[in-house]
């Protein structure tokens, strides 16, 4: 990565995109999503969701989501606040979103008195580690596009779920040909220092998004340091090994953390977050030793994410360490 | 009614406010209110709950309220637009807020990923056409000033919720007193032809609320004529007799449709709304004969209303034509 | 006017425009514009100028406008608020705006550093009390049509400006025919006790209008009250008699205000409003005696404005009396 | 800069923030302005400008700016967007706002039709190369202060001003102690990757300014990436050094254009930029050689910058190669 932006440094270049970093970035994400997409990249999650949701959001119109979304719960409202735009939280207890849900919200379309919704968003891999089947997604997306809702995917670990759903040619079938309108490719938790992407599909939309992001306030000036980032990753595939290796390690993470004393693993991670409930009193004590989030506390449930730096070592030190805390609790 | 808007339209008068009839109209929310409070007229109940909720709101904050909350379903979202703000909702099976849930969302505040909630709306008599007691608001203001928040009321059917609950005297109890700190007093479901005010208790927000009301569109230029409504229904408690008269039809109303077969009447009316189940195939051809609003289409549930100008023939004429469709439906 | 509302108010009707009223105040206005427009009554001209616009303003996009504009200046920001949109106010000495500005802003079309502008806004009569030609009219829309943008037509005073350039068919000329896409038609200015309307040509644009009237807290309730005063003044012409009326009584007072002493006016009027240059020091006992706005503080120009209820005597009344207080102050 | 950047690369550090680099970075800023200021890092201008400027704008109000404002011209509209605020641009020949421009915008504080300002924005050093001075800036808070309006300062090149005022200490002499509520400080422009700060003098305003930073988009995960480039050239006045070079590069650039075949400087070089109007036919081939932007087309005016890694060679390469090309265009 460092090495990547210190190639970005040499020399001088046109700010705002015009550069080479931004143009192979793009040609990269053409290549990978193996479609003639256009690309935004962006500084942040947050902010590449605002900007993708509004290429996609028609006048007055709401946008589905989860009611675990990261655009509900994590993003302070800069949705609301940008967009103007309701979000209309579904209960999804396992985080991912029905097709019935999308026709009951339906129910309300021609109504003037009720919110309008024009999009579905969706988190893939979702924020409570789980992962839409291909499948899945298709028919969310049919089913949006019947009630001519279009369909953004909050992909900030779409990486992880392309790694678990056998590799490269699942990205475009789990987004493009599966449906989708218009991606968060997310950078920075796949081991980008920070760099997102915006990637849509439909040529129509190209004019707007550009003004929109500079109006979001995500057009980065030296473009080519973001752009710098993907290309290191997007080039040989490192970006989905880089992937691949976190849900490994997720893997192992979960098969060896029922041995310890006290700790309930509900379900085998699916993709690089294991969560797991602890005893009340081992939270805190464990997180002193090292961070992590809470993640349901009423069931004193929280989550360990490994990332594409994590090593064996990490998680036999993990294992260890975590061990000993919880037999001193108990 | 129409008397008061002739009297409004003799003479020349200022334009926006400047005028004896919308003084007077200010005066006499002093006297009911009983507190020195300042009036904000409006045009609808949409646009009075905007105007309301936008003086007390801080920058960057969201409002909790009710799922039932007529600010969360039935105002095509006019609030996330005009302020910019997520609308937290919560499950409130019969519409009433319950002080906990206000610590549930607080349990957010001083993290930065989390929206930081800034007000509390509620709904008096609510949607679901329950009642807070005085005491229940008090908790619930006591809980949310507690954590730094303002209250806000939508008091679209207010005048119910005060005839209801012991009368005139009751106004500034179930608000002011009981620590509300802005109110949407509602004057079109009372029988006004259409205007609503806002009640602003604490002066130092005063000033903002005139340039916030024009900027929601809200500024009525000839504001004689909603002053006029007002202060026909404010000057002898005709306001609380109209509500009181409705209650009154509603109560009758409850106690004769269990009579009607396949009716359901799951509780006594509260204030002027009867929700009653019905035999699935009796819906359409009922609302062909006389026009309701669904409620909870899952369980056939539909809100029958009366209101300040139901007249005992008109409750006899609705049982009898009911009467007569359910029984060739069953 | 009274007479219509009392007949609105006979009988129950349904409320948000499903009503016998509002159909025929939409017939009313298909007739009066000769063309299949779709008809949005709303309460006050800023709310129908923010529901104007953001029927045709796509995303992201800026709003051209004179800076006399009254969405410039005389709505506290509504326009801002609402829209989330910038207004790129340019100078005009007349209150007229020249195709020629349209094609200076145009310049910063394609270049994402600058807001890119979608709607022009004019005002007719504008806010000088000038008059744009319907050729002048065509030419702007021509132009603003090349740049891909839309037009939007402030009409608050549309009816002076139709009576003033040849009666009924230069509605249809001056706004439909002439390219415009929208218009704001205003009734409060013209005798009604309040009520505007929003006239949308384009079809496509019709389903997305009613959503954005509710989020913009413009939908009335008993909308029937609003369509009444429409009514009664679309039906026989009545709306252009009055503005026609109006605009005479300007005329007549144009003439006569150039014999008070120290007054000057720069050019006879056009509608319904005589801007004169007064002696300083009579300003303020003129307005004691008889209200009106400043309108050049720095040239001491103010504006004196006749309406539909304006009569030959009120002049005859103005005249002497002002011509005395000038007198005294000399 | 690569060097700081390797440095936050290594090892596992907290995320948002909770990082040894950003607490230094604060600590610097402390520093330099020599006050317990709080610091924001953002992304960008756009983004630190908004941010800043949400931190102190309160309920409906407006931003006074110059007509050639950053924030008014070249910011796609972001401002409006976020804040729903609308900027009151007003002529400044010289890009710098005059106290009397202030007092002639507060004549419409208190009257409701008219949006009502509540901030003034100032760039320092302005966006076309002109310098207030530190007493200039007093007299503008002091008055903007009087009318109960806040400081904003833009300071993208800000650097560059304080180098060209004194060094150091002109930098809290300018900003806090001159009146200045917020600061935004520039890095981008003055060497660093990207990374802005905004700074804020007054404690009240701190605890919003952190859910309004994530709102508006601009919350960075691994802040120690921007934390580092702030800390580079804070630590050992670096960033006044740079600032100083880029300067003196143009004052040498600004002596010797003047010699070459057409060219017309109007005033020697503030800071450092250098406005010259050229022979129109020289400007595109002068662009085709090296890029540069337009400043007033009307003119023929361009603007040439250096900045902190202009060398001495640099500026005799340019001075060379324009005055082949503009001999050759004679």
């Amino acid at each position: 990565m460092i090495e990547a932006i210190i190639e970005a440094n040499a020399g001088h270049h046109l700010a705002y995109g015009d550069d080479p970093f931004t143009e192979r970035c793009s040609a990269l994400f053409r290549e990978v999503f193996d479609a003639p997409v256009s690309t935004l990249l962006a500084f942040n999650g947050t902010g590449a969701n605002v900007v993708g949701l509004s290429t996609v959001l028609g006048p007055g119109e709401a946008v589905i989501c989860s009611d675990w979304a990261h655009i509900n719960v994590d993003e302070t409202g800069a949705p609301e606040r940008f967009l103007g735009a309701k979000l209309i939280d579904l209960a999804c207890p396992d985080g991912k979103l029905q097709p019935d849900q999308i026709d009951a919200v339906a129910a309300n379309l021609g109504n003037q008195h009720h919110v309008q919704a024009g999009v579905v968003s969706i988190t893939q891999s979702t924020e409570l580690g789980t992962l839409y089947t291909i499948d899945e997604i298709g028919a969310l997306c049919e089913r949006a596009h019947a009630h001519s809702m279009r369909v953004h995917l909050d992909g900030a670990r779409l990486a992880n779920a392309v790694a678990a759903s056998g590799g490269g040619s699942a990205l475009r079938a789990m987004t493009l040909e599966a449906g989708v309108d218009v991606v968060t490719f997310g950078g920075t938790k796949n081991g980008l220092m920070g760099a997102e992407a915006v990637i849509i599909a439909d040529p129509s939309r190209w004019p707007a998004a550009r003004y929109l992001r500079k109006q979001a306030t995500q057009l980065p000036s030296k473009m080519r340091f973001l752009a710098a980032q993907f290309n290191a990753v997007l080039a040989d595939g490192l970006w989905l090994d880089l992937a691949m290796h976190a849900n490994a390690m997720a893997a192992d993470l979960g098969r060896r953390v029922i041995a310890l004393p006290g700790v309930h693993l509900d379900s085998a991670p699916e993709v690089n977050s294991v969560f797991v409930r602890l005893p009340p009193e081992a939270i805190e004590p464990l997180r002193r030793w090292t961070f992590f989030w809470d993640w349901d506390t009423s069931r004193h449930q929280v989550r360990w994410m490994t990332s594409w730096d994590t090593t064996a070592e990490d998680v036999d030190t993990f294992i260890d360490g975590a061990g000993e805390i919880l037999a001193q609790c108990n």
